[in-house]
């Protein structure tokens, strides 16, 4: 199938070493974490890495969804112990203060790496065949292992974001507090009877076509539309109503003069589907 | 059924033109959007006569519980575009910011036909036969299309409060993203298993029935707790835990004096439902 | 069953007169609110003895998990009102401002009997054999009756915390909002699927058996990372994603630096359970 | 002087019964609280009208700026006790938690009359011959006495803004818990000193005239920047500064688009004053 | 002078060691920092009793105002490093997560011990013959050394408050700054232009008395008035003033129920001073 | 004299168009605005380069204070409207949403200019010889006009940053109000009696002097201690007092743990002045 063999590439796309980089759709980017044989674990590079990508792909007003995913069976195995071994298990110095000091620079950095997927205006999806979400729509072949277990498994808790987004992803705080302290594994059906993945899927083929079905129903609506929707949704999450409402009409008093709005009133109208307008790009 | 025929209008209650308002019962009042022939779109007399009707119902002690519903087979097909055109599609002057400044005021006062309903220290119940919850408890009957899917095809985003509401009434962020960014629709299995309606019944007389059920056994609960609750729900809502209870120490201290407290304290230690005791209007 | 029989006290500890304490596993503290005469209503020692007893576990190195339950067939009938109406029912003096004022430090003195479980480092699970989850993981044999209920019923809403925390621990508002104000009774089956409790039992023993290994579990593990982990979620819980983050990064460049992330790190290389870890106290 | 005749009304302006209004110039206009035989103490009538005189300054364009000040020699005596007396004194019913929940609605009310100057987009100015600033720049003759003592003195502190609004007018603390807890008066020295007011005149007529002054520099700038300060300025108040740099990026995103910011380059360019520039209205 | 002498105390108040408390009027409490051979540094004895100390005067009714201040020449030369360092310099064990556990104990202890004065309902006041002000109105004899300068001198910023408190207690963030990081003394003249005391006595006999003779003025006032004008106070500080608003409604729908409002107006109709009135205690 | 030919620079330091660095001293940079034929207007590069340079800065252990000035005259004349024109005045594109979203990208650039200096750990000064404080201490030759003026003058209020910090700069709401509605000019008594600035020079090469002296005073402290304070006060201002202790005390379990606070209490016993002692880079 021509979509599976575009998204599934054959290594990392230049000049990064972890990231595979394909556009498997007109106005779709897809990330894969390419390092299959360590089954995507995060090393030093990938942390600057995903950086790096979502800022160009913030710029780029090709670009209107973006979707996430691993390569091989497993989203990822988490963290690099081997690789963050030099940095985190053995620092430099003798002084608490100043071993703390950069500590604190290493884990800053590390947390940016998903929190740019949030500030990236650009719709993004990701794709956890193990499990994770971290902040937008998530679909689920088969969960082999829950991404925290690693983390409180090996006494860490380093967290890049996952105790902070986690209780805002799933409604259940019972459940978020045992997997949490527990670190024990979670399955797809608990996945998605819990709200943290929206759909499942039979295997990884099903899930990336699934994915792209999806993609396209978001790249083909109106990237105002779109990218408000975004921006007010994590607006919202950290916010009163009050303050939500008074946000959202601060920026619709500017979005709403869109062009898009009367060529999506005419398409109703006429009875016709959004996917046949032609939205400019943002 | 004689509750039916009270709450199956014939027409809009003047002043009103586009709600009916009737009393089904003691203490519950019955707000119905009412413009079948045109799905109950919420056209401009709407927004001003929902905060009429509202800040009415604020100021009557005599009523307890209001229930909000649709006239005919759906709540409302969202925002009238025809109506608002003038104002939105074609607003006048030619200053960006001019239109900006009006267009806020605009959005504001659409907000505030929402927000109205929560400000109501009288407990409100939305009676959704298509879907969405603003804010209270719901019933569905089935779910023909999803509201926010409307403002999204035309490229909009006009938000009255869905995307700063809905986050915080479902629970699982994963589908309010994929509900927000696709626009698809929701039926009325999926409404109920991720939390966005807590029950649902065979058709609309169905629900009319459970609704004035349920509204019948909060009427009959003491004023100052049932308004307590909301006021304090709300504020909790918003806030730390922390803050919220401290509101509500301070909220209780004045509250906790009222005879209502006796009332039902000897009601239960004589095993009577409290249903059974007179409470003093509010 | 031996767990079993140290669970089930024969009385109160001394110097508690509601509460029993017992260590039925290494690490781990079983607090058991003991008046099952009284169906262990909370009576004004309790509030007391509450406070007390979390502040011992806290300054306690050997605890590094507390199992909270009640004695006999309920967890608590809620508040004793019996015992509370000289306070509350009848409160001294004739002026309405200095009833207030002494109504006020009631209330926050029975807020903080549950806001110290939240309070102490310590991770804390509430076995509630009726229903609500205050902040932890929790586990059901049957759901008899829904402790807001009471609340309610006797036109109180007096409220330690229920109104605050509910919302956060469900993900459904709709269903919160529901039981807030009819305080209808819920039982085991909605408890799960709501999310308000994490699993369920078939009874009592089976329940005490599960939490006992959940707890044993827990405390098998790193407690830098155990206590880091209730301490961050619940600061997560009240703040928005990037304080969550700030906070995370800011605590963790002192706690990445204990041996602990060694220790598990060479375990998980070994290909050992953390458990076969020995970790120091706290 | 014409000025001041113009400002010096001989009465209420109906269907204002405790307000004069005037227009002293161009696109200003001056509410005088107008009850000078009870030393423009606030009664009923009042809080209702400045709530609709506000109203109506907010829905016109030809208004940019409002001052307000008081008829005779003092700005105002407070709270006029006589006339809440009912209201606040003798309060009907017997029941304290509806006496509260009435008392709470009087409060609000009250508050939203001062509340209601702040939300006005059009720039506002109280200027105080006795001494107390709500929220705008303000001009000092003498200071008679010091309003919050009014309330302290009576037991009262019913407090329609003063205690929230004060510690964030004045920078010192010290200062404002000394005021705040003494009542004791303050004059003008200390006034402008201590940054309550930011100017001080020899006499009412001077402070009119000053008055005048400023407010016609005001309303001679461009309407979308003076508005945009208000609004932008009232929201960093009370937001973190992070939070008031994301508002205000969005509030400009539309209003940096006006014709006024070329017409203001081109002035300055031409070293024209903005004064000569004719900016339309809002 | 006998005021002088009753203030003046012989040594520490059994079973305090580092705190003198003495009576000097009615319903005032003065608390004096009791080690003047150290000059008043603050060991560990003195962290749990000014705990102690205030719990009492919280449920004291008797004491309406608490006066702070230092035996001998200078308020308090700040931590006692020579009695913390077996806490601070020398940390028991080799684990840094667990010193630091046990080190974030240490300070949130040493930071409840101011934070205590801010919670207890009473007025309280810090007479600084030094200089900082924590929290209320403070008077200044003459200003040896600026206590925040100790910190950073020895590298510590160990922070019992300063940096929270000292930017809400100052105006200007310059000033605050410059003391922060420099370190740099302040003497009596900037303590007062700066607004950090509000006002300035020529020796300390002068500032008790002019302590005492405020404290009185405080004292006579209604309870209610002056302890709500408190709470609300401090609430103000940290939060919007939309927040302020709502929880100074919810506050007075109490309190304005006194009789303490009744007394007052008819004081003031009669022209009598409020302190000519009796106020019950609270 | 020495030090004022090093920070007098003839030009720009490449690869920087706008900046010119030097380091007149051990552990101080010193960055100036090196545009002095445009008066330092803000161009387009030197919004880039103001982001560059700081995050060098941040990245340099052996810079431990920054001084910020501008090269002749004045600081800075503001935004430089010929340079931005193209983004501004005339932007791309017919559909405004469109220019909308551009228009906040530039602004949220702009902003980022002032915000990396707070972000900077490193201890940073303006020195304004016009007159605003971003955030730092700062100092006065002479006031010539005040910097907000320019943007309310040309209908702009673009705003980097001047609206949301002046008034946590500034005790006074008041002068606040005034200075940003009428773009007064402020002069150098206003600014220090104000609190905008905390000293005042009688002409730039004393400034220049007294900058570097206490940028000595400041770099011969503990780092650990003044980079603490730093990010601490800051925090400070944009949370409540109880969150910032507890950040306080989460920073300083590790931070306490650094050798700095036994050097410095060895120095403070042996009465030698912190400068005496020799402290590690961060």
């Amino acid at each position: 199938m021509k979509v599976w063999l575009t998204m599934s590439s054959s290594g990392p796309t230049p000049p990064f070493t972890t990231l595979s980089i394909s556009h498997p759709k007109e106005s779709i980017t897809h990330v894969e974490l390419h390092r299959p044989e360590k089954r995507n674990a995060m090393n030093k590079a990938f942390w600057s890495e995903m950086v790096d990508c979502f800022n160009q792909i913030s710029g780029d007003p090709d670009c209107r969804v973006v979707v996430v995913s691993g390569a091989g069976k497993i989203f990822t195995a988490g963290i690099d112990l081997m690789d963050m071994a030099s940095d985190v298990l053995q620092p430099e110095g003798d002084d608490t203060a100043r071993i703390s000091w950069n500590m604190r620079k290493i884990i800053t950095k590390y947390q940016e790496t998903f929190t740019v997927i949030e500030r990236t205006p650009t719709s993004s999806h990701i794709l956890n065949h193990i499990s994770l979400s971290y902040s937008g729509a998530l679909h689920i072949v088969k969960c082999l292992s829950f991404m925290p277990s690693q983390e409180v498994d090996i006494g860490l808790a380093a967290d890049v974001g996952t105790l902070q987004r986690l209780p805002k992803v799933i409604g259940s705080r019972s459940l978020v507090n045992e997997l949490a302290l527990t670190a024990r594994r979670m399955y797809a059906d608990e996945a998605k009877s819990s709200g943290l993945v929206s759909r499942v899927f039979a295997d990884k083929e099903a899930m990336m076509a699934g994915a792209l079905e999806m993609a396209g129903e978001i790249a083909g609506r109106s990237p105002v539309a779109v990218q408000g929707t975004k921006v007010n949704l994590i607006y919202s999450r950290d916010h009163s109503v009050a303050e939500g409402l008074d946000y959202m009409a601060t920026w619709n008093m500017a979005m709403l003069q869109t062009q898009d709005v009367m060529k999506s009133a005419q398409a109703s109208m006429e009875k016709k589907s959004p996917k046949t307008v032609a939205f400019s790009k943002l």
